[in-house]
């Protein structure tokens, strides 16, 4: 995986973070749980917004639905108190209802009080449809598998074609997780985002501007039908509320329209985005102030989250494996699909 | 149940279906699994919106959150395509995955090329927290109860303390499904509501106009902070484009708001609203015209709409059986906590 | 108008602030600039959020629109920023576009810089049709009725039939301003809403839980349809973000609902809400933190602002003298409508 | 101005209809009135969505706020009901007032009843910020300007540095009005936009993927911050119903973000959709039953909406013309400031 990732091409001019992936966000990890084994090609991805118990900790957050064609759990909640209060699990359409199942158990064993003493968890599930490669109807994904998930996070995670990306395709070409991150220009804070990349025509698929798709899609047969979807979690350390953060994550559509996507009909193409500036406590009295930013300053971070969500994307396709699953549907690694990419892109940047 | 139907008092002035219920809206129809066995009062209830397959013959449909402090599942999709494409089960917090993760099967079962060669399916589920009187941490909600609930649906459907009702409490009494109709005024169509009601302090209890729960109150302990909520379902048999379904679902507000409720904080205030007046075909060629109904003449549908919601919510409360469960806490029915409710709202009307 | 403030009936248990109007949060000011003159009845009503330059100090604020049909000016921008940089100006239909530019000459007077070396100003206007009273045709108000009616602001404002008021009907009797408070529950806090009422048939008022109007429709002619709408500001001084204030602003959908309203289709119905606890200071650098409040403590202003808005309701009707303008139309106040509503509220109370 | 026009390089790969501009939706015309003189520099454009009078025969519209740093009039009640019932008028920041008034006195003045005996008209006018180029206190745009764009409407009007457009800048060289048009790749309709751009830093600007803002902004001192904001009308002949107009103006943001622009915190970036398919009759008799379309067959409308908003602001940018305004600034053509601009294009092209 680190192989392929090195030779993803680089969007836009923002300086990056030593990881280049929303790992940059200071106590971000992020684990997988893989199944790739005959017609079962799934998975489960969790991203912990920090080290500790987000439910005792709960972290700022917001929710932006650019094209609702998805099934996630979780957003009337979280955009009502502006509040994240669980991890954000990722995995296929079928299996959202056994992660929220497996989240709440999961915040039951550290805080026995939930649904007794206690309020009830807002689990956050989001999924696209890796039905191409995965047989959903096998409903591989148990509960179990968001522990280990969880279990496994970490700041240097991989990604493509592992955990929720495993069986999920991108402008025909195989996807998955991508991470990036960027720096704002003004130095002061960093956005990182992570993908579940999942959509997309080939035709349309474009790469730091360069519209490979056309060609591609020239020489093939019809693009299919769109009936993916794009799930952006969107992680920054600088301090906004719930207002600022939907602002922010609005700029992810940035991002996916640089790729080539017009946020095709059937695509879920939703972000989830929370700030780490600080974690809030449960049932504690109020703290008396909040840090805050002004609204005049937020163009940098506007600027790092629509280039981050774009770099996310290629770095999805670019460090994808191809696989092969259900009913021997086969989606190939961009490298082995257009193995002159490199080619074509030099040729558009001139001499 | 019927015996104490008969003696809830009357809310509004319009008339009503034969049934007084959301069956009067044609084909509409209701199922309940209830589970009432020691510290498990809990249950599923299922709103079947016409006798057919939704997934093949979806409705237009649309939600309202009035305060999104509420876990259901489904609403995302549903507001972006103004579709409902299954059954609308109710249950309670910590069953919402499971209930989803059943709803798919039970699709699949009648269309086996769901997530293969078909699109997957939205499931539409919504929650309240009963557990005040049902252990939650059991987890006693298994997929099969979606089955009976479903099974069960009927015309003639039992309200109270039955199905997703059964642990549920209501300003402190015993609460649960509650389900009404109206005719609107000018006799052309119908609205029916189904409520789950889980909400409301008894200091604010309101009944046709009179403040009754003032004077319990003071005469109790302090009211219990509320973590409630309230799910709406809302059908007619007017034909309703999605922004219009939208406008009639906001009036169940009204309905709530003069049962004494001001949607407090802790309350997921939710309304999921449908239109029976046409079924849409799948994967069909585009119908050459819709049936439309003029934003002129909605106001009779609007008052149908509040009045039904907080008829729906009374009958809730005199439906309601008490019910003892979890650490052993008990919720009385209204006519056992308030014996003489009669004669407090007689006074009040006057001679 | 002091003296028929004194026997509108009091709606509601909480405690009231000394003036029990909006000028109870501490440096709200309201002016009017009153035009009844034979078939002109209409005004400019101001609500001065703080004593100072909105533009240099605004506030954080935010809107609620429960039913659309109203020609607004400024929400978008108010609620993209979270900000109320103008004083709130109200008045007829035809006047918004007048009063708007009145707005912008009269800041750029105070900030000559405006639009040239400094950002634009985004001023908030409101509206409602008195066309039954007042003759929209002949574009009575003038810019400069936004300076008159700026200048007259004091927190012993009149209420009725005054200002935006003049022209307005409400239940088809005399309605207009109106203005409340109430104390949040705990002490801590005080809400207070302004409203400008022009909303509701006879058959529909409702006083104090008391469906007066039946009886009152039953012996006229046929309710008129409704065209009219309800403006309600909102101001407290807790320290609310932008999403609480839109959670608090939707509470005065409960104060609404129990003076009859199902908010029918052709009123515009819209809350402003603003916080006083902190001005912000435009171009300075960003304040280290800002006090916050926590979503938890939100229930006793919910109470608040629900309660604080029935009341100023009940307050435009109790105030409202009766007045007779286009086409020789009149509009009674309510107690020479109803002379007997006292009798009437009693007798619900019981003994 | 067609000279220019031809030179403009052409965005994606669907075809346009013969005018390439927003007239090739059947019926859509569009007058300019221009002031140009001095430290004036600004004007007003008119959309006129059909020849006929909109308040009795409104269209079905939406409006999308990608990011509302601006003060549009209208939009409340456009989305509300889902129509237009007014043309929609594109003026500079301080006069969207003045034309408000004028929009209802042009109404009245074929529709004597409005206000008095029929509803009021909800006007529809959008702004941009022209304040470099054009002295924005001389409040130089009048109510006449109205109804000389009014009646200047046609299907071939100009573009570039004329009516609202006069002042406007785009990614700091001249910009204004742009108008394009798409055919749906089906071939079935068309899709037309007309955009008022007045957005960007030099540094982001992109034609057709390739970064030209780079290398000039590197040559040149610092970028501006931007206090811009870019209008989107968007029109089409296919029969949608509101919820997708609204889907189909989201697609603009593709458009805007493949120009360079992240929809800065300063730009009020606007959507406003309409559908042409059916005129609907004000007072008359619910139609029967009214055209639809599928949700299924949306994408090709919306590649169509994103490339022809991108080519109507590539449009934009090479139909205007250098102006001098406001106190000697000067903003130059994109030919001017950027004379090889083909050849850096071309070079991105390859050979």
């Amino acid at each position: 995986v680190a192989a392929s990732m090195v030779q993803a091409p680089r969007t836009g001019t923002l300086d990056f973070g030593s990881r280049n992936s929303i790992a940059d966000v200071k106590g971000v990890s992020v684990g997988h749980a893989t199944l790739g084994d005959g017609w079962v090609q799934t998975g489960v991805t969790v991203v912990r917004p920090h080290p500790g118990d987000l439910y005792r900790e709960p972290l700022p957050a917001a929710s932006v639905v650019l094209n609702g064609f998805g099934k996630t759990i979780g957003l009337v909640q979280l955009d009502e108190l502006g509040l994240l209060e669980s991890p954000i699990a990722l995995t296929n359409t079928f299996a959202v209802g056994t992660m929220a199942t497996a989240m709440i158990r999961h915040a039951i064993a550290a805080n026995p009080s939930i649904g007794r003493r206690s309020a009830t968890l807002n689990p956050v599930v989001a999924e696209c449809n890796d039905g191409w490669l995965n047989d959903l109807q096998a409903f591989a994904i148990h509960e179990r598998h968001y522990a280990m998930a969880f279990d496994a996070a970490t700041a240097d995670f991989a990604q493509g074609s592992v955990g929720a990306g495993r069986g999920m395709s991108c402008f025909e070409l195989k996807g998955g997780i991508g991470s990036a991150s960027r720096v704002s220009s003004d130095g002061e804070n960093v956005v990182g985002t992570l993908v579940l990349a999942n959509f997309g025509k080939l035709s349309q698929l474009t790469l730091c501007g360069v519209p490979l798709g056309r060609a591609l899609a020239d020489s093939a047969t019809a693009s299919e039908a769109e009936h993916g979807s794009i799930i952006v979690v969107l992680a920054t350390d600088a301090a906004l509320e719930h207002r600022q953060l939907r602002r922010l994550g609005l700029r992810a559509a940035a991002g996916i329209a640089r790729t080539g996507s017009n946020f095709g009909h059937g695509s879920g193409d939703i972000v989830i985005t929370f700030s780490t500036a600080e974690r809030l406590a449960r049932g504690a009295r109020p703290p008396n102030a909040r840090r805050t930013t002004r609204d005049e300053t937020l163009d940098p971070l506007f600027d790092a989250a629509a280039e981050a969500t774009e770099q996310g994307i290629v770095n999805a396709l670019f460090a994808a494996e191809t696989v092969e699953g259900y009913a021997g549907h086969v989606r190939r690694a961009i490298a082995e699909r257009v193995p002159d990419w490199r080619a074509r892109l030099a040729r558009a940047e001139g001499p």
